[in-house]
């Protein structure tokens, strides 16, 4: 893996795993920036249990929000990164009540200056019936646009499906 | 471009942009059947801000329901066209009380004969939880085979994914 | 077609009609274990319809819990099986109170041990908005996790879209 990985598909589709894999055939360490928001005791857990499962190798950064920042430190350190995941992130900027469109486009103007192999991971949520309520709506409208502008400049781009890659770039 | 091309993919996945690329690669002008519908005013917005996006060349038939007509007067033009979209259509037809099943097989016996390119738009479904409401689940076995149908007698078919295509035929 | 071969896709996107046209490619007979249960008179019919549309030659089993054991004795007459579907055995599981895990390593236990031709025909349910209800998350989980299991021992999988193939292995 060089350059800029972006790694979509849907829930249980193996994208975390597949992304750990890239980014691990590397030399380590390994910097691995998580936007998962610990909200109450259970998420701790589960993330604690996450951050066990991964080799040893990883320095783990949790970022829900900062993500152009922990980029910028991560690019730094001159080591490979994994980000777990875009579409948690964006949904933490909407939460916080943060303007996407700057958020994003501040994403957009960090990445093709990075020089670590980067592995970006998100969840494809654009399949399926048009959700009735407006917010979901305009969350996979933001997802579907983020992941249409980070693949334009990407270097390789994978859609999994249970567990295998096809590659669309 | 040449003969039919359905275009599938899921919401912002570039399905318009791609169809609209490989329409506008043909000498112009072309047919924009489009068949959304302004139930009102931000609607109407929405779609003249659609209008004012595509480059010059384009001439915009809006046909919500009778896309067998619209696509014959447009074939009778030699022009090559681009319907968006075959899903807004379905469900214009269903809201509308017509029989699917007859309009899309009126559909079907059209499409093989049509002189002129055409590119048809598409929106993918199917690969969510299913739906907890009944219509939600017609429309997408309706939408599902639909596609089918058309994939069967088309010359190419692209599924679209973050604004890239795997061509399925 | 010959092992194992896993079909997934989304609703209507021609999943079963792919497994049975590789299936009926061998000679037959053919072993169909539907695992669709008759709740009421109209999922009767239905599944009457169903075994009504396909071919001569296939010997029908229902089987909505107890795959394993439907799968062993299919394998015992040296004939051909296609299993429909895999999803709905979940479904069937959950709904039945029985222990998930437990039941698909069972499963995954018998699959590879396996000497006839069998196909797997599963429903892609990952790829929408996050469900608002933790039951279809679960479930979500669930049949991504049993999809790339099958996956990692299949012999070919193949992903399902307006009733073409993408073939991920």
């Amino acid at each position: 893996m060089k350059g800029l990985t972006l790694i979509l598909g849907g829930a249980r589709s193996g994208k975390s795993r597949k992304a750990e894999e890239l980014v691990t055939a590397l030399p380590g360490p390994w910097v691995y920036i998580a936007t998962a928001q610990a909200f109450d005791a259970e998420m701790q857990d589960r993330i604690r249990l996450h951050q066990g499962g991964r080799a040893d190798g990883w320095v783990t950064v949790e970022e829900p929000l900062d993500l152009v920042a922990a980029l910028s430190r991560a690019n730094a350190t001159g080591r490979p990164v994994l980000v777990d995941c875009l579409t948690l992130w964006l949904t933490n900027i909407i939460l916080a009540g943060r303007e996407v469109e700057g958020e994003t486009a501040r994403l957009l103007d960090l990445l093709p200056g990075l020089t670590v192999p980067v592995a970006l991971v998100g969840n494809e949520v654009g399949l399926g019936i048009v959700p009735d309520n407006r917010l979901s709506r305009l969350f996979r409208d933001h997802a579907g646009r983020l992941h249409q502008d980070i693949a334009r400049i990407a270097d390789k781009v994978l859609f999994m499906a249970a567990g295998l890659p096809m590659q669309l770039k």
